[in-house]
């Protein structure tokens, strides 16, 4: 089994710039993912594994049977290069390299005639892209979709607060506008949360081809959103502040839609 | 009107260790609030504010008519002061230290003999229970409290990501035999969050006087709550992991109860 213990790998600075930088991750078409959840969830996600590095006192060689595909020849790694490479030193010992996908709206393939879609224009920060995949997940969408997005979604910080979501999710990205076609084309209802000139979101019904769109805290949907939507819907907030955080804001709202289909 | 230029003095010094350090909070009972939407909130919330320092070139000295209570004499601080106590030398130039609450069960009010309680058991990050304090005043809930509490609740990084909202809601602290006991003294209904023998969480009414229960993303609520609950309830989930952001789950659950109870 190959080997390599020193930080100064070629390899391995090339996986520290995987890591760290959104450019090497375009550039290259790959992407790194951290822990046993998440790479096993990759694997089953459809995502081409092209290496597998593990460090054997926290992962045992024996343990990437079954694991990991045959074809692929997994390389052990020393604690140096491990640390280099890993969120924490102490987390499981299991990296992987893995080609990403191009999440084109025109790949989105439904299981029926009816999706239940979450649509989040141009989301920032990767906890609460993390937290909309794994209520995506729980709510088992049909697809999520990102518009104008604002970071790759293989950023290291998204698959780690997704816990491995953004793998088990189907993904597309587009700007506004092609999605607003996109669901047009496919008769889906949109459904725009908006402060402005809206109906209580409760009031509508979710029960045929949804997609519900969500914007940003800070300036919530463009005025596209606005203009195309079926209905501009609301939470109503009776608080001191007119402020919630987006991904609970899309928790309440797709489970509200998850409701009316009384979870069928 | 006082100055403080220096890093070195020793309310400056003091006033680091109340920024970064729980231990100080608790020994002076005091902590440290940043931002103007924060100050204002809290002083709007009954928060006794003992000192307000503030940064002229980022907060000009004339806006703090008003906004201030006129016993408070305001101190002008350094950029290198500044700095030393602000989150990002780019804030908004307004500091202020306040007395914290007690925050007991005991002193719990609520408008009407129907309360709606969301509690939380020993919520560990600071993110999370921002959000979930935003949530809670978005639904304006009768209370928040917190059951076996991690971190104490003027934390700036729970200050700061619930903007403010910690001051906002009226807030208990208590283990949780305590809270219980109170819950079950005033006759509300317990629902508990959890993933074993329980209901979909859509099957219960939550018209009645409730309080809403959710435990950590970890390991979840503790036995007691599961055995003293009127129900124990279940968001069901339908995905590849059985794992949601616990602020979004209480989202889930509060705007559930929130549209049983038609916003009013």
């Amino acid at each position: 089994m190959k080997e390599i213990t020193s930080a100064q790998n070629s390899l391995i600075r090339q996986l520290v710039q995987l890591k760290d930088k959104s450019r090497e991750r375009k550039k290259t078409g790959t992407f790194l993912i951290e822990g046993i959840r998440e790479v096993t969830l990759a694997i089953k996600g459809g995502y081409e594994v092209e290496t597998v590095l593990f460090y054997p006192d926290l992962f045992p060689a024996e343990s990437l049977d079954g694991l990991i595909p045959e074809t692929v020849n997994p390389i052990a790694v020393s604690k140096d290069v491990y640390e280099k490479l890993a969120y924490r030193s102490t987390t499981e010992g299991l990296l992987a390299v893995a080609k990403a996908k191009e999440n084109k709206l025109s790949n989105l393939r439904f299981k029926n005639d009816n999706p239940l879609i979450l649509v989040a224009e141009a989301p920032e920060k990767p906890g609460n892209i993390g937290a909309i995949l794994r209520t995506a997940d729980a709510a088992h969408v049909d697809a999520v979709i990102i518009a104008n997005p604002k970071t790759d979604l293989y950023n290291p910080n998204i698959i780690r607060s997704s816990v491995g979501c953004v793998f088990t999710n189907q993904i597309a990205t587009g700007t506004t506008t092609e999605i607003i076609t996109f669901l047009k084309t496919n008769k889906i209802n949109i459904y725009s949360a908006i402060l402005q000139e809206s109906v209580a979101y409760h009031t509508q019904d979710y029960t045929k081809p949804t997609a519900i769109v969500v914007g940003t805290e800070a300036t919530g949907l463009s005025d596209e959103w606005r203009n195309h939507a079926t209905k501009n819907i609301i939470i109503p907030m009776q608080g001191e502040i007119d402020s919630m955080n987006v991904s609970v804001a899309a928790g309440i709202l797709i489970f509200e839609a998850k409701r009316q289909r009384k979870f069928s």
